[in-house]
């Protein structure tokens, strides 16, 4: 893995962690922390890890952008930095591993259009989820587009325009997140899902988490056209091919891709 | 109604029937049961019955495609397939009957996507439903189609990527699924909620049923563009004419369409 | 505030309260009392309020369309209708104001659809809910529109199909208003949560609501693009400015716009 200075990447079997780890600055996401996290989960996305695990160092998860980044650029300076960070959003939605968000503490503004734009993600019980910027002041607009894809419209309305924190129960009952677990067994949860989510072919799961992401924001008879394209080429493929004949000879399966 | 192998068709009253009966096979959809399915849901839409049940013999609802009906294809042997089967569940939401999925046991992979693709489904309570090609191989491309339309964004990740199944309380919190009833109930509550449907003109509730289709998964604007023409339109046919007539001569309606 | 007799405007503060007042036609949408409605809108929209209520005077929030004034039209007379009717629902949508729908009684059809409009919604505990086109006749095909931008597809079709009303505490496990509290302390819960989400800069937040609906139902992409754009944009915007300046000099922030 590459050197970083404002992020931890780890490998550890199959799963990459890559863990925020500017706790004095609540994990904020300054030009430098952005890119750096960019370059990571493109690195992370080349290797054959199957899973990457998103978490934060300190006391809190993210607490967005960083303004101290943010306050002294003109127009065209803040939307290098917006298109910095959606593409950061979009690259974990396009790698080919699941990646699953480790929440604890808070995560606000960007940190939540994080959790938001996770495969996956598991919360600590005492985490909280926010779109502060409805305090007033610059309005969270970019962390509401995935937040918006994950809640109800009324919900989003609700975060973005009261800027008021919801609980770890309340975003698993609104879907911004899949567990909610004590404190203490948040790292054993996170493990225990994405070993759930990386199970077999990684080919086919790959291309399957891509083709979702590609599909589900579409009018139905688009993300048709999509998937059975997909799906019939998929079927082709090592992995496909293996699990059904595993399945149709009654024997496990052998992943070789 | 005509001559089926694996499906038993019937029509009782206003509602037909339709049984998939292939239960030493799991109901899984060959391209011939497919066929027949579809078959059965255009002869259905022709007929005068305002309401369809779908449910499945022996222990299981669906099980989803039959891999010995996969594994030996090519790529356009496995296209013209996933075409069959999209037109079957395009064709249960454009036909002019309500259409109530009646699900009991496992309803897995195309089993799920034909639950999400009903309008309206029931669940007995030991009932479950899964997208297991998220084990590993080939991955359920088409049925988290309608499935990702039905629950939210995190949660359809985690049922497409992991496989789990997940039982029917949870199908009913993540709103894929209208009822839950215990099991020896199951008939009742599809008769009764089938019942609730389908009262009233059926020309209004057929165009009612199509035209929610066409405006639900597009943007606001071109939603209504379609919504105000049609129902515009509606205003003139019988049924809405009948309808307004005998509310504001508080009388009875009688639905002649 | 203008005229009306339909309905009545007032100013408290920061706040414009819009209330139907057509108790003995059940605050029934005729021509004219849209056509206020409209206009109020409009009128409020342009003033420096931060805020609008809108509920109903008398037994319930509103019956929806007035059959009476509907049931003489031909096509083009009803289209024109209906117009103005969605009109209106996206006038509310556009507004800078939060709109925020006090709910009591029932709010059915159009009215169903007003509460689907607003950006946020309170209902008393009482509060019942129904697309009733469902029920025969004329279906509610444009109150279905933002009804099914709230609630899940299964739960669309289960409303738009049956008519059945659900109360209230189904309507905020399905997404479709923000908060349920005892009838009495409606109004109270309604200022509460105004309050919490017109706080700020009025600019700001405005803009944040526009931006909302503009990227809230497109595909994730598009919705980027959009929202990168406003959101480099309003952090030139004295709002931004200040929330960003207070936020770094850890003082109150204070708006100007």
């Amino acid at each position: 893995m590459g050197e970083y200075e404002h992020i931890l990447v780890k490998r550890d079997g199959a799963t990459v962690t890559i863990t925020m780890n500017r706790a004095a600055r609540r994990n904020s996401l300054s030009e430098e922390h952005l890119a750096e996290l960019l370059a990571a989960f493109r690195e992370a996305g080349r290797t054959d890890a199957t899973g990457i695990v998103l978490a934060g160092a300190g006391p809190v998860f993210s607490a967005g952008h960083d303004f101290g980044d943010v306050a002294a650029r003109d127009l065209t300076g803040v939307r290098e930095l917006l298109r910095l960070c959606t593409e950061l959003m979009r690259t974990i939605e396009s790698v080919p591993q699941v990646v699953i968000a480790r929440v604890h503490g808070l995560a606000t503004a960007a940190g939540c259009q994080l959790v938001a734009s996770c495969d996956l993600a598991v919360a600590a019980e005492s985490a909280g989820f926010a779109l502060p910027g409805g305090k007033g002041g610059w309005f969270c607009h970019t962390p509401a587009v995935p937040v918006a894809r994950a809640v109800g419209r009324k919900r989003l309305m609700e975060m973005a325009l009261t800027g008021d924190v919801i609980d770890a129960v309340t975003a698993l009952d609104w879907g911004l997140v899949n567990r909610v677990v004590p404190d203490e067994r948040l790292d054993e949860a996170v493990t225990e899902l994405l070993g759930r989510a990386t199970k077999g072919s990684r080919a086919s799961k790959a291309l399957g988490k891509q083709t979702l992401y590609a599909q589900l924001d579409r009018p139905e008879a688009d993300a048709y056209a999509i998937a059975v394209e997909v799906m019939a080429a998929a079927s082709q493929i090592p992995g496909a091919r293996e699990g059904m004949a595993a399945f149709l000879e009654k024997r496990k399966p052998e992943w070789t891709d």
